[in-house]
């Protein structure tokens, strides 16, 4: 079931907030972006100095049929094989997510490979990897389902009111790219990204494909209907973890390009939970600004990252923590004795 | 005396440090402009793996005899009321320098008022503000060299192998304007910002005001002597600062369009000196995407601020983190036993 997300508007709360911030010691608006996020972090948490608490780093992953046709520069294999680095604490991801103490839990939601149980891995494999979605949907309805339960019931049994969403799965830039496409009803050239390497040619017969399956599944214009047919596992295992996250109140962290076709899934059944979401990065792709524009988002980083596992979620989440401090312990000009502005009075001479 | 800084170009270094990113597991090229973080970190330190230690924040405060003709819409008084709110701890700066453990030094480089010694604060005051700029240079060629002196003597006591770079001062970002203005030869319209909250018609008036304040000085083409010439002591101090941090190869991470006029001034004098410099951000304003320009600098980002301080160097400071980190410990595809790229054999079908 997809559980109603109310809107997080409290007229009361952001007039006490947007006061708070224009009393710090600098002048109205000079934190730029960063007084935005302080804005939405308090209306999310529902406090005047909001406190995250014990975020969640979680990384889902998931094999893609539609990998077999060369949609990626890498081998379907390379997502078990990033688990594993994920696991030792070798990936980016695995890096960031210590240097900024970030707990992070690695989602088995349909890796086409069997892995040993340890800590930080939850297996919750649907199937070893989708159908391919040039021939069929990737997935039933009924899986589709369960995918999307289990991501909100993974989120229920965490702790802390901040979710970074990471993904890892080969060929899902191409999933992310056509539900792109369909729910936004956009040409899938302009969708379609290089992912993680593909050259000119192979961009051009990657475009010519996705196209093939858009039109096979022309039916499926709904956003679960389109999520099934194009998949993936990981994509929606995070549309559950999102939307229970968004029900819970948390802070959702969206990394890149396939995360965020994760949220724009979710956000056309509950358009309210957008509210909830910060978008971490752009990356210099046109398809993932048009993903971006679609969810009204203005992502805090522009560093051309493309790497997904929640590398620009984990990047930007000090500039969460600044957000907050910033509020919680920064000045006003009255606490201060600083002088406020004068421009109505002076004037050069 | 200006130092020689030398490059620090080494075909070797790069060559490894290339391959080292190059050999991490990600694509090519996938954590964009982190990748080149980590290259000129590798390159400013000497290492592979550098580590950064201790760094420094410190910001340089001045008083400007311009301010008294209302080119800011905040008095002079804000200069030192600030920086008692630097030291209390409540200040912008203040609290991420604590979020992110920089070391934070606020230094008296010519405030117009007498501050009680105490831990944090070095006195190092040229002057109680500078002279008027409109009427006559803003400070002798003595002033000057003395500032940029002290600069480089207090940078010298400092530990670590970081400069993050912030600076305060009622009416500095018409001197940043002017020194921009006379050092790149841009029409003073362009460079002039609205500081922190002028209206249009206040804009208008600074502008005509430091339109007669170049062609006062118009003999003033050197850098050092366009410095004098314009102010202020906060902004010489960084000079020096920039000069010697080069000199010992410590990274130098600048804040926002002040510090930035500083390091345009110090580049001039010595052009290697931008291999060792980090640019934090770029502001909305014009002003300082003309300043970045010409120092052919990418910042790291673009989030609208406009504070100064150091707000962008400490914001910017958890990515500099990351990127040593991340050439530290990320797993190679060798170590992790992740397959490689193999576009060169696939392809759609």
């Amino acid at each position: 079931m997809i559980p109603h997300i109310p809107s997080l508007h409290d007229d009361t709360l952001d007039e006490a907030l947007r006061q708070r911030i224009d009393g710090k010691t600098k002048p109205l608006g000079a934190l730029g972006r960063l007084e935005t996020l302080m804005l939405r972090l308090g209306l999310i948490l529902g406090s005047e100095t909001p406190r995250l608490r014990d975020p969640q780093l979680m990384v889902f992953a998931g094999d893609h049929g539609l990998a077999a046709r060369g949609v990626s520069a890498y081998p379907s294999d390379v997502t078990w094989q990033m688990v594993e680095n994920f696991l030792a604490g070798g990936a980016a991801v695995s890096v960031l997510a210590r240097q900024h103490g970030l707990a992070l839990t690695v989602v088995d939601a349909g890796v086409a490979h069997q892995f040993t149980p340890r800590e930080g891995l939850v297996i919750a494999k649907i199937a070893p990897g989708t159908a391919d979605s040039a021939t069929q949907p990737a997935m039933s309805a009924d899986q589709c389902a369960t995918a999307i339960a289990a991501g909100k019931n993974l989120l229920r049994q965490r702790p802390g009111n901040a979710l970074l969403l990471g993904e890892m799965g080969i060929g899902n830039t191409s999933a992310a790219a056509l539900l792109l496409a369909r729910l936004e009803g956009l040409p899938i050239a302009q969708c379609t990204r290089r992912g993680t390497g593909l050259d000119d040619t192979q961009l051009a017969r990657k475009t010519d494909l996705l196209f093939h399956v858009l039109q096979l599944h022309a039916g499926a214009k709904e956003p679960l209907e389109a999520l099934a047919a194009f998949g993936g596992f990981e994509i929606a295992m995070m549309v559950g973890a999102v939307l229970q996250a968004a029900m819970e109140r948390r802070v959702i962290v969206v990394d890149g390009f396939i995360a965020s076709a994760a949220v724009l899934v979710a956000a056309r059944l509950q358009p309210a939970l957008l509210e909830r979401c910060v978008f971490a990065h752009c990356s210099q792709e046109q398809a993932h600004r048009l993903m971006l524009n679609a969810l009204g988002a203005e992502p805090l980083l522009d560093l051309g990252l493309r790497l997904g596992e929640g590398s620009g979620a984990a990047l930007a989440w000090p500039l969460l923590e600044s957000a907050c401090r910033i509020l919680a312990e920064m000045a006003s000009f009255a606490s201060a004795g600083v002088s406020e502005n004068t421009a109505a009075a002076a004037a050069p001479h």
